[in-house]
């Protein structure tokens, strides 16, 4: 079902605009890179808009939001809509504080968004439901296990009709969805929460291949399968022995350059519901 | 001594915010996630009591500070230390400007901390003694002779006394002290130094440290032992012919996952005084 | 060409001041201290003239530049001027918006540099020549082709002149100039343009090497030198099945560390033109 996805972004390139944190910002970066789009950081209000506008997708993280970067996100999210180039959203540690709630309310009031992803703490706030974010990591009674898959998914469909989003929920199993059709991806591998930034860089690569591809929901997912994957494979890779979390977050990006689209294809494990 | 003080970290999983640098907050992050811990990262005045609030312990570090983050700073060590919430400053650079020199003065006059680590220049800086403090990286001349052990450990146990805080000073060798207890750490590579970051994650890890055990200032040696230990077994880890600096550093924070208590127990090199 | 230069660098451990962006300042730092040179990062008002003023040098980088950033570059670059400190301009982005194009502007008309060093296109747009800046990379039709090189030349020999500046264009191949002397350099891999801050870091160690040695411009076409070899020593040292960019970088730092002036010396590929 990604027939040629990544082959896309390669062949496009796409430019990837973050207005992100300052913490996983070098990841998301690199990400980008070794995927074979192309990064560009910049959150001054005095050029957003226009850095925008020569990107071909922008990406508002608000993992380290100040009232600078606040403001300069809500610009570079209008200018994108106006320009009709596809924004997402990663509403880290929405729940946290007040200020990440209100920023996640804000910002989609003022903007539209193409794809909203965060773990379920942050998306069950985003959808004003209460949830305990436990910083920025999800909680363990957000893992998304069997049972509580259902649930989930039915949440995240009416979001998506409400926001006009796709939405991406992930966890130790993800849900993406853009109401009409409904995927259950189970990539990944429990190391990769032990890495910061995997999900910054699961935002900024859903940019690279959203820009790149037809089909928000199906292009969201094939980034979901990518960076699953790409997890996998990183552990493979792994000696165990001596190596441990920064050593499978080298691989983890390495992956991002190596996996091509017969990999995606073949290790994907995706359903639609 | 150091009975089930990496158990405790990992089953506690200690939520640690940091409000830190813009140069080695990624390594803080990873180096708290791969120990067991769990990183927030957060220095907007608008919510930094809220997220310390919801922490196990608060990491100040002046690394790149700046007007903003000086005011979060203080606001957060204050909510701290009303919830008793336990405070470590790492007062990074105090001594090499004005600002950092009163920065630190000032928020040893607005908070209460736990623990306060730094090098030579700048515990000397933070007790008011002249100190040339070169960059970030303590000078030749304080690296810490047999010689000026005792002297330096006889300032340390002053300074203990004057801020109720336990003092960790850190080069060739480690002096760790809360007045009454005094301890001489040996562990740790030459390497460490030509590292970005490895005093930034210590004062981190430290935070976790002490949040999780009972007894500051046996964490706080504790989490110098295994910081100075992980340097070790990177180094033994690194080929030599091809593997530099940059390798020592994902062997390093690959190693705060692998270390278990006895590997601690069995390798600190460490005496009370 | 180069005898002893990397040795200078060693045995004179310059203090390098980085005012620079946040997404590959840490490469900054760790490519300074891997090489043997002393970083050092600030960039608040109140103290950038302070630490400029202890420092060999100032590098100013307008990756992630805004308004309260802007400020303190210009402070620091006339403190560096007015105590004869060298300063390296890396315009990131030049021409990508009218903040970066305004900045470097008027940091040309604030600040005498020593080095201004970019791709092609942020060149250009320092020389008011228009170029279609797309993002912080090179843009393909900006590759230096043997075809281009001569102009390419010419325009930098003119940039050189009007600024006063050793000017290095980096690309396919690198350009270094004072308008006396001019070098090709043809170091380097492709595979450098996957990962994020090797301009970057080029700059920040452009830095240590005009700081350490005499000759501004063949210190500056050492450090070119430095850059491509690890580059090329970074590739043959991955293990292409497993390995990608993120590796890439890992040995490329570590290289920083591991070259010696022999090394530098047999694998420049340089000529006088």
């Amino acid at each position: 079902m990604f027939t040629d996805m990544l082959k896309n972004v390669r062949k496009a390139h796409p430019l990837v605009h973050n207005i992100t944190n300052y913490v996983t910002v070098n990841d998301c970066a690199n990400a980008l890179l070794s995927l074979g789009a192309s990064p560009i950081m910049a959150d001054d209000e005095e050029e957003v808009e226009e850095i925008t506008a020569i990107s071909n997708a922008l990406v508002i993280n608000i993992g380290t939001l100040n009232s600078r970067t606040i403001k300069s996100m809500i610009l570079a999210g209008r200018k994108a809509n106006q320009l009709s180039i596809p924004v997402v959203l990663d509403p880290v540690g929405a729940g946290a504080s007040k200020l990440r709630t209100e920023t996640a309310f804000c910002l989609l009031e003022e903007v539209k968004f193409s794809v909203i992803r965060g773990n379920i703490s942050e998306i069950k706030t985003v959808g004003r439901l209460s949830s305990s974010t436990r910083g920025v990591d999800a909680d363990i009674s957000d893992s998304i296990g069997d049972d509580i898959l259902d649930k989930t998914a039915e949440f995240a469909v009416h979001l998506s009709r409400s926001t006009g989003a796709v939405i991406a929920v992930t966890g130790a199993a993800d849900i993406v969805t853009d109401s009409i059709k409904t995927y259950i991806i189970r990539n990944g591998h429990p190391m990769m929460r032990r890495v910061s930034g995997t999900g910054c860089m699961l935002s900024s690569i859903t940019g690279a291949f959203i820009a790149a591809n037809a089909g928000t929901v199906d292009a969201c997912a094939a980034a979901l399968c990518t960076m699953g994957i790409c997890g996998e494979t990183a552990y493979e890779n792994i000696s165990s022995r001596v190596e441990g979390t920064s050593s499978f977050k080298t691989h983890l990006i390495d992956f991002m350059g190596l996996i091509d689209d017969n990999m995606l294809e073949g290790r994907a494990r995706i359903e639609a519901r």
